[in-house]
């Protein structure tokens, strides 16, 4: 029963199975016009600072179509896909070309028996045969833009897979052409409303299977622009898309189900490309969990990436993330209509003062900003509503006011006030006197205001007529099923203003070629080692952070001499190279003020060294900083994104809590402060039991020099940990105690 | 337009204002019977151990109602009222009796003048009179079992209603009969389906508003059995009522929304009665943040309560919390009907690899158990799902099984596995000729299995047959529309069960009479006072707490003497009432090794005192405690549930993240060991960085010695705090290094 009769939403139940039919022979008779991509200037670590977009147009608007493994075989899986690609055609009016080497005709129309057959110039082949690389290699030479290729078996199956896969991508990278797939299906020539108008919501799907509840919203008269179910992405990837749709007119927010990334930096860019342009990304990313990221991987080949990276990538280049599918339509639904708000106060109206306190209760929590109307607003509201009823924020109508002429009033004043910037109506409970009346007035009033107005249907039936006709109805009203989600919602649409307003992207200022510091850290590296403590921390002064004034001495005597310079008291610690947990084995002395206790000081920790068996440089004798807050600031490889700057509070907080905040380079001042704040403990820094506020200037400046360290160091650095550093009270500087650097 | 033709969905809307009417005489014929309260025991605070059930029978059934102040005049608020308690009374077959001092009959009904002339003994008495008090004082003296009073303008406005509550409430106190309201509605009267079987929701909602959604999904299928609006609880409050539904044999769960509690206690042991009868309660509970707080207070005139309290106080009794009616909706419609757990694992079946991947994300990430499945039961399933694909769990057919005669027997096959207790299935577009299939299946397995099967319905749209027809029509498929609600009611789901299996209410186990400690703690009280850090840790002692060896000296020489007898090296600190932040005054002074130390100490500390112009009463001289793991212990007075024991860690922990666990008492030490792994740095305790493990029996005893200090203390104790309280490794115990006292 299977492909056969069940029109345009069958694809992504079946892409999987789907291209284990018929492999006909092509072949090829044109060759492809150059690609669009130049060479695009790189960052000091060697990556791109620019993304090219691709044309995808013909993509999504194929004026003539290639099919090929096309059948009209009742039963077998490539029927049924040929029958929809030619009821899309006639749809759009794009000219099909079934190739099948032994048939005549396919559902009527005539078949070539190769690609080297085809009457004419096809903008898109479309790949429904188990392997498709011998096409890809006849496909080439042609001038075909774009392929689609249906089969599975690639990388989400394993090694043997994802070398099939690089062979595949290889012979793309060879031709002309852009592939989408492979395992992937046609949802990007499913039937779109054409009726509905306004910004749109344009999907990217790496499962199809998870963007039909967003597809489906346009029964609900959400527009959809565009579909992309990228699959495997062999070549096409979901940056690719994100960019594209970026630079489109009638896209409003563009949605995207994630399960991993192909490459990190071409996901910035493409965010980056959105950000500038004010188009909101909204995505779900599979792999919160370890089990997750597996599962994900396994199920596309993709990597997924350390998710806390991740999540921070997509907040410093403002994508939205969100969690389920539910939430993914709702956001992205508002993110598309809504209209640059006025204003951040939200203000919620209800017919119930329960309801009102609850759904206030909800958005406060969620941080949400909810102003005390003006007395004059409320004495103004006070003329149709009852004295005895709030109308501070939220407001009260009791009831009766919604079902008369001093409803749309309500409505009208509320919107009225320079502090509001959304107007949230939960309306709990259907009755239809009231709450018919109640949405249209929602609904009328919207079309007259440029502010946003959101409404929560609290009913679970949502058969009824004023949420069917009336709100949904209205494409300026945002209609929520649920309080959480028109909170998320409503949160990510102020958020996404605020971040884009004035947004500055961090690939403009990102260094591109090399500091002096970079030549004296390069004299420091020994590729494949441990750095000694002492060798780490020339590798920080090389790039201007502050160090404890120290010596390495390989003598008592020398330590004591040491000691003088440095200036007393002293801590004294062995340095040598693979040599971690100093405290734990003993081979820290803190706070020495005598020349006794810095002899006796030398002997034991040489002593320990020599017990334990640790290779010493020597010990290093310095300078004791006075207590600040310790931080730890360090530099981690990531596979996706590449090095990664980290900071922590030090000791417990970092230890227990894993209480630290991440960024991918590049990133500005204001990233690098607003890590500060991401962090749980962040009060020690404003100074707590009487301590003194901290230098978070100097921090940041630390955070911004690490950056410019991991950038210019790249893969050479695999791992630099500095901790503590210890911040001094404001203006008195940061210095780091003790680091570690790993080079590879 | 108001109150005239709107039928059973009106009275919340309405209930406000309805009670503005006429207000007619009304006198007494006969006398109530006794009530059925006794004495109950108490526990050694004075607070009962033991709450009746009060008999709501007659309240929910009553076979005669009178409706005082009841009108068939269009356009009167009392008009709409009195028609739908006719409506209901000719559906049920209860007598209704107007009463109107000038009406003969109210739409048809014969009226009699005042509540004398009623023709015979009333269950009910309904008070559609602006001020209900004189009408309650009239009915006091008859054997009238319940009232209702719809009249607002009480607590909910301020003092002055507040004050008018009281008198209603002591009127009623006087009286024989049960009072609902004032300022609530008709809503225990609606219709409710009577063709809906199985176990029912109860439901209880402060704010009628707020319970539509719940009662709306009887037309989902979902059976409501009651509902009770309590609005102002002058009487019957929330408490009564869940401990009413929790003996009902139809009650499957009870569905809350709370704005505020009008006793700690009551609602205690109302919960303590459901979990006694494995009757899940959730709750919506609003009061998250201080607005919530504020607003709900306002609009009911209840207490809410310190909100972590409030979450503490919900979670020691299994009481479900969560934030949005509709997770109050799915969460209860869960536990109401599904059965007791086989397993605790839980199997996610899919069409789509994407789909298994992220809902098996985010249900891991939420706490839930996804077992791997046996390698036998991989094989079984293979059977009908091709190889290439994953069936570990997530368990993903890849579409095409579901379609024909595999699809139920991959569903037995996995409801079949002992680990299994769950089997979740998202069905993320509806596509008919496979999800349609797929839901029967699922519906058929469930009636012949006792496992629970849900499945999560992702088209938005929501009016295709499988979901409306197949899945709702099951009464033993639980059917979501999110994947996070599934979630939400599912670890509900699996936590309730857990939590009563084996549930011991700790109220059969709290203290009855004070122990010894009681009266050496007795003698130590200073009332109004803080009491000096010496006298506070001889409370601790009197109740077994190991505080250091120390003593209270008065002059150097005594300091050095003592020294000698406590051991050295000693601190020092000074000791006074009303003495706080030792630390940050310089009043404390550590590692004293030598009498002249201890005699600088001593000098230095009393010039401090004088300068900083703080009495002392002496100057400590106490053991030194080798380090441990620093922990705050505590009791804070909270106003609606008296005296709460907080644990924390101390140090920067507390302070800064305010990293603190809090329990109502009574609670066993099940729940002393909770807190501990409550707490954000609770791995501190297992040991970090080499640290040994702490002793943690020691920590649990001194929580609940702490409380039984706090219950025998009870209102005299203002506020205790142990900090730090170190907590040696393992074996060692703890000790109470200093500790702050009020009395009150």
């Amino acid at each position: 029963m299977l492909g056969s009769t069940h029109g345009t939403l069958t694809t992504d139940f079946r892409a999987r199975v789907e291209a284990c039919g018929e492999s006909p022979r092509t072949a090829v008779h044109s060759s492809a016009p150059p690609s669009p991509e130049d060479t695009a200037a790189l960052d000091v670590s060697g990556r791109p600072l620019h993304a090219d977009v691709p044309d995808l147009d013909r993509f999504f608007r194929p004026e003539s179509v290639a099919v090929i493994g096309a059948s009209d075989t009742e039963g077998r899986p490539n029927t049924g896909i040929t029958r929809q690609l030619i009821t899309w055609a006639q749809r759009v009016g794009a000219r099909i070309h079934p190739v099948h080497p032994a048939r005549e005709s396919v559902f009527g129309l005539p078949c070539v028996p190769s690609v080297a057959d085809l009457p004419e110039q096809v903008d898109l082949a479309v790949l429904l045969v188990a392997d498709p690389l011998p096409v890809i290699e006849e496909l080439a030479e042609t001038k075909v833009r774009f392929a689609v290729a249906f089969a599975s078996g690639f990388a989400e199956t394993g090694d043997a897979g994802a070398a099939a896969q690089a062979r595949l991508a290889a012979a793309v990278g060879r031709s002309n052409l852009r592939l989408l797939g492979p395992n992937t299906n046609l949802n990007a020539f499913e039937e779109f409303r054409e009726d509905l108008t306004g910004p749109a919501i344009a999907l990217i799907t790496q499962s199809g299977h998870q963007g039909r509840p967003v597809y489906t919203l346009q029964e609900l008269g959400i527009r959809l622009s565009h579909w992309a179910p990228t699959g495997n992405e062999a070549d096409l990837e979901t940056s690719d898309f994100i960019s594209y749709f970026a630079e489109r007119p009638e896209v409003g927010a563009i949605a995207c189900y994630v399960e991993g990334l192909k490459d990190g930096r071409s996901f910035l860019l493409a965010a980056d490309r959105a950000a500038r342009n004010g188009v909101p990304v909204v995505a779900v990313k599979v792999g919160r969990t370890e089990t997750g990221a597996r599962m994900a991987a396994s199920h596309t080949g993709k990597m997924t990436g350390a998710d806390t990276v991740v999540d921070a990538a997509m907040r410093q280049f403002g994508v939205i993330r969100v969690d389920g599918l539910d939430e993914l339509q709702d956001t992205a639904a508002l993110l598309a209509r809504a209209r640059r708000p006025k204003a951040e106060g939200v203000v919620v109206y209800s017919i119930s003062g329960g309801t009102g306190a609850h759904f206030s209760d909800l958005a406060t929590e969620a941080g949400l900003s909810l102003p005390t109307l003006s007395r004059a607003k409320q004495d103004e509201l006070h003329q149709w509503i009852p004295e005895y009823l709030n109308v501070a924020n939220p407001v009260d109508n009791g009831g009766h006011p919604v079902g008369d002429w001093r409803g749309r009033k309500i409505i009208d004043a509320i919107l009225a006030d320079p502090s509001v910037g959304v107007l949230i109506c939960p309306i709990t409970g259907p009755f239809p006197p009231m709450s018919d009346k109640l949405a249209q007035d929602l609904v009328d009033a919207a079309e007259q205001s440029d502010k946003l107005i959101c409404v929560i249907w609290g009913s679970p039936v949502g058969t009824e007529d004023a949420y069917r006709e009336v709100l949904l109805g209205s494409s300026r009203v945002a209609t929520f099923r649920t309080f959480g989600n028109c909170i998320t919602a409503v949160r990510a649409y102020l958020g996404h203003h605020r971040f884009t307003t004035g947004y500055r992207s961090p690939f403009d200022e990102a260094p591109r070629t090399p500091s002096p510091s970079y030549r004296k850290a390069q004299a420091l590296m020994r590729p494949g080692q441990q750095l000694s403590e002492h060798a780490a921390k020339q590798l920080l002064r090389a790039y201007g952070i502050r160090v404890p004034r120290e010596q390495l001495v390989t003598s008592a005597a020398a330590a004591v001499r040491a000691a003088g310079l440095v200036g007393y008291p002293v801590v004294m610690k062995a340095s040598g190279p693979q040599l971690g947990h100093k405290t734990e084995l003993g081979l820290v002395k803190i706070g020495l003020t005598s020349a006794s206790q810095i002899r006796d000081a030398y002997r034991e920790l040489t002593d320990i060294a020599r017990y334990e068996n640790v290779p010493l440089d020597g010990i290093l004798v310095c300078q004791m900083v006075e207590r600040g807050v310790e931080m730890v600031v360090g530099v981690t490889q990531d596979d996706l994104f590449g090095p990664t700057v980290t900071v922590g509070l030090g000791g417990v907080l970092v230890e227990v809590l894993d209480d630290a905040a991440v960024r991918v380079p590049p990133f500005g001042e204001n990233q690098a402060r607003a890590m500060l704040t991401e962090l749980r403990g962040h009060a020690l820094l404003e100074g707590v039991r009487g301590a003194p506020p901290a230098d978070v200037d100097a921090l940041v400046e630390v955070i911004l020099r690490i950056q410019r360290m991991a950038l210019e160091l790249g893969d050479e650095l695999s791992e630099l940990d500095i901790n503590p550093l210890m911040v001094l009270p404001r203006g008195q500087g940061a210095v780091a105690l003790d680091a570690l650097a790993i080079c590879r």
